[in-house]
């Protein structure tokens, strides 16, 4: 069935009003004159009043009625049209982000949030639509983008990214499409078949705006040689009337979950025919073209937003487990087993479990925002240091939103699953979809051991390690300047011991890397979950500390009192109960077992 | 689709004639006439044949097919009739675990193994109706043995457990069923609905044997005033005729995964005219009845069965992933970026997330077939203190059996997921519907929090505490007696430390019942984990010395030398990888965080 989508506000809006300095965002020139503090409330909760009314209600209909290739097209639910509509005429749709008065990227993340949790197989038709256009205004041409953007700004056309190939998924630049120069220089031949393409058809716009990658002839291999282009669906004339133009949908996925988005195999230029714009420039006189490079600025976002789908589709089932759990009754209490029978969140076991998912979700929902508000300083603050830093957070940051939520998400799920019992697993109750749908997350957009070899291998080294050292070294000092805060002694102490083991992996990876650089990427993923660990401890407590001050402020009778005890225990939660994993695994990389690189093959 | 059953018998064969001291068990008057170790392969390749050959072809329409409920009728896809129909005739069904000349438990595991494997909607089918059958040999009548043995082990009827109930599902103690008496002290009438009830109905048989669950009147409350009934679905009379006793399929489950497995709800008497035989004897004078204490000789069984099939679940996740794995082409060396593409296997994280299945797997099918062993050593060793002592272990073994193995196997099955990449997401390849199946096992025949409670509360102080006492010296003296095993050093040293890890454990927990008791059941699902890497670490280096040994006298040259080379590798990475979490559980309990139980309600 589909997801009951059960939400709150109040976490989005701690963050957003009490925690992050988003005073300090909206004080920027891009968005002073349109926003204050006081217009988060009410946008937070009409955006949460549509993915409830308008959104939430179509949910189901991914799965019964699904997504279906019937000549050649992709039809959609139709419920799907009317959200679709909805939303691009209330402006929660595809949108042009460098408009005057546009949402801060820190609130359109919570709408973004509610939308993933009310229905994930829609999300993705608005979200690669406004993310192509972004490449386009961008990349692209004064005339291509006239062209271009303000359908898909209207929500006439959509938009996709078009990279992976049936064999070329992780390794991307050994894509096989190709584009062949024509008379016009801007305008190439395009031929070749893409996969696993998100939203790759549909019915729901007169056209789609493929981002395509492919190689111009001649130009180098691997992704370097890759340039990127515009490849309408319907080629738009200067007129703008539309001539086929050669993209067909060959297949659409039958897939585990998100069975309302329409995950497509497109073949261009079959008949010869497919024309492509090209971005930018070609390929230099080394082959090396401009492609890949343009294409991250998608990319990027899209690890982020798949950060944050995880954790929308985790929190749904995180708060259907918590309402199930205060009406469900069985069996009796630990310390009194022949006392009455109690609703099941008075289990021990049961608050465990949804603890551990209150703690995780919140600790992971600070790394994205802070991510967010990264962007926002990296976009438009005034102060050219304050932008490059952003940035340079930023480049830490990404990696870990994107693996380390959608990683958490499965485990957390089947925590949700199991507080449902036997139910978790019938299909009339909302866990089992959530599980389904949320198993996407940790393959797409570069899967996750890609996310930890960009980490270890990239954003380590990036900038000869100054990068990393100085977040690190932003941690360690919030950590150390912190010890001691009344009340969080023992999590700061906790804190500080998963810091000195992180500076101790930090280290010996780094040995590995020069006398060992085979166990590199044998113990990456578990140094990207580390590292986001201590992050989200450091991030949690921070809240914490908020929270405190909070109580101390308002008093135990405010209306707000157990929230903000909720998060001090959340706090309290993961930092003794997740960050020393920081401390386990630290050992075990100093162990460098070589084991499964010594395998034979025919071992396995 | 259908998961794609590649399974090999290697390991199985290994448990069995290289490292269990299964002559002995075969040598016991119970097996000693018909079966020694020359047995073991033709029936294990058999077995793997039948459940490759008929078997596994008939797993995908568990999913194309399904269960329907028709007119009050279960149909399950016609291919399951002719499997039902092949097993029985060639002695892989139900059969009487009694029979002289009966296959010896050890064999008849690897058998369900595979069986599970290849069709784990199926398997259920044959085993409740052995299962079931065990009950009435235990405690039915001489003459209710002679109506419904035969035809029951003959597969003609089949046979299930009713145990469930909308509202007392962990509490089993809560049932609402009611039996009251007839005129036939033996007779009962039954009232009462039971739901989960898999293999419910179906027509695969022309009779199904409930055995069911229920509190005759006046009994006292909980689980010690239930009692258990044989509730025919057709009414044997003593000339063999049938006639309707008033059971009622009422609906069946809509379910994640298990699709061919008929879950269903029913409703025994509802028009009043539903009769049940009591098993054993009624309530004594206090209301305290033996029905309970029967169930749980199939509900042992039940639990130990459910651990072996996640095994085999996510051994065909590992199978299949290896193979996908070495035919995948994709991407360069990690140390060598520019060189030639290269097969997934030959990458570093793959390999890790490979290895991490195989050893897993490898430990648990040593704690299950470990079980076994004390199974039959409890059942058949003329030694009264030898049998005596291998039901103390299965005491210990049979909790971390059922919860450590179907815990893992969520986890396990995500990473064969991720060695598909986006391919795993997709149902036309085997991952999605082995991830989708094996859910349920951490909630069925108790969840694995129940697990947890029985080991930490029951077994720990099982005969004051001596039982489990002596199962952890036993460990100790071995970790003990090896250190120094040459080859093999550091992964005992691992292991010591991991052992000291436990006591602390041990003793903490001891600690927290005397003072601080709210936190014990907070902390059990970790302590089994950590109960479970212990031993399973203990058990996979004993099977690394066998392979050591092998290795010395077979030389490399022996066409089974990788496959003792990958036995070693798998303890290494077991103990150097998993087993150190040990440590890790230890110092997060030693926190005595008690932030679970501090939540306010209205906080989560």
């Amino acid at each position: 069935m589909a997801s009951n989508f059960l939400y709150s506000s109040r976490d989005n809006k701690f963050i957003l009003k009490e925690w992050l300095d988003t005073a300090k965002v909206l004080s920027f020139p891009r968005y002073s004159e349109c926003y204050d503090l006081n217009d988060i409330d009410p946008i937070v909760d009409q955006a949460l009043k549509v993915a409830k009314e308008i959104v939430a209600p179509t949910d189901d209909d991914g799965e019964t009625v699904g997504v279906k290739l019937v000549d050649g097209q992709v039809i959609v639910p139709p419920s799907y049209h009317t959200v679709f509509k909805f939303l691009q005429e209330k402006g929660w749709g595809m949108h042009d982000p460098n408009e005057e008065g546009n949402m801060p990227s820190l609130i359109r993340t919570v709408v973004g949030e509610y939308f993933h949790g009310s229905n994930a197989s829609f999300s993705p038709y608005i979200k690669l639509g406004s993310g192509s256009a972004n490449l386009i205004v961008h990349f692209a041409r004064k005339e291509d983008k006239e062209k271009f953007l303000p359908n898909m700004y209207s929500g006439k056309w959509a938009g996709t990214m078009c990279l992976t190939e049936t064999s070329a998924g992780t390794d991307v630049g050994d894509s096989l499409t190709k584009a062949f120069p024509t008379n016009d220089p801007h305008i190439y031949n395009i031929k070749g078949t893409k996969c696993f393409i998100t939203g790759g058809d549909h019915n729901l716009t007169e056209n789609i705006i493929h981002l395509v990658l492919a190689r111009i002839e001649g130009a180098a291999q691997g992704t370097k040689g890759l340039s990127l282009f515009i490849v309408p669906k319907l080629w738009v004339n200067d007129d703008g009337s539309f001539e086929p133009n050669d993209v067909t949908t060959v297949a659409i996925e039958h897939k585990m979950g998100l069975k309302g988005s329409a995950t497509a195999m497109l073949g261009f230029g079959e008949e010869g025919n497919c024309r492509g714009i090209l971005l930018g420039n070609g390929p230099d006189e080394r082959g090396f073209a401009e492609g890949m490079a343009q294409m991250f600025v998608l990319m990027n976002e899209a690890r982020h937003e798949t950060g944050l789908a995880a954790i929308a589709a985790a929190q749904v089932a995180y708060n259907n487990a918590v309402e199930y759990a205060k009406i469900r009754v069985q069996g009796r209490p630990y310390t009194n087993p022949e006392g009455p029978r109690v609703r099941i969140i008075e289990h021990e076991d049961i608050r465990r479990m949804l603890l551990n998912q209150k703690a995780t979700l919140e600790a992971m929902r600070a790394l994205i925002y802070t991510n967010v508000y990264y962007q926002e300083l990296a976009n438009f603050s005034l102060d050219e240091q304050e932008r490059k830093m952003a940035k340079r957070r930023m480049e830490v940051l990404n990696p870990l939103a994107k693996a380390y939520c959608s990683d958490m998400a499965w485990p957390l799920i089947s925590d949700a699953i199991q507080v449902y019992g036997g139910y978790g697993f019938m299909e009339d109750y909302p866990m089992a979809k959530l599980a389904r749908d949320s198993k996407i997350y940790t393959l797409w957009e570069g899967t996750n051991y890609i996310q930890s070899k960009d980490l270890v291998g990239r954003k380590w080294s990036m900038d000869k390690g100054k990068v990393f050292k100085e977040w690190l070294a932003e941690v360690s000092a919030y950590i150390q300047d912190n010890q001691g805060t009344p009340g969080l002694e023992e999590e700061f102490a906790e804190l500080s011991e998963a810091n000195t083991s992180y500076d101790e992996i930090y280290a010996i990876m780094n040995e590995y890397f020069v006398k060992n650089l085979k166990i590199v990427p044998f113990y990456s993923t578990r140094v990207l979950h580390a590292t986001a660990m201590l992050y989200c401890g450091k991030l949690i407590i921070e809240q914490a500390i908020v929270a405190q001050r909070k109580i101390s402020e308002l008093g135990e009778d405010h209306h707000d009192y157990v929230f903000y005890q909720g998060k001090i225990l959340s706090a309290k939660y993961y930092i003794k109960n997740v960050v020393p994993m920081i401390n386990s695994i630290r050992d075990i990389i100093k162990k460098a077992d070589t084991s499964a690189v010594e395998m034979p093959e025919e071992a396995f």
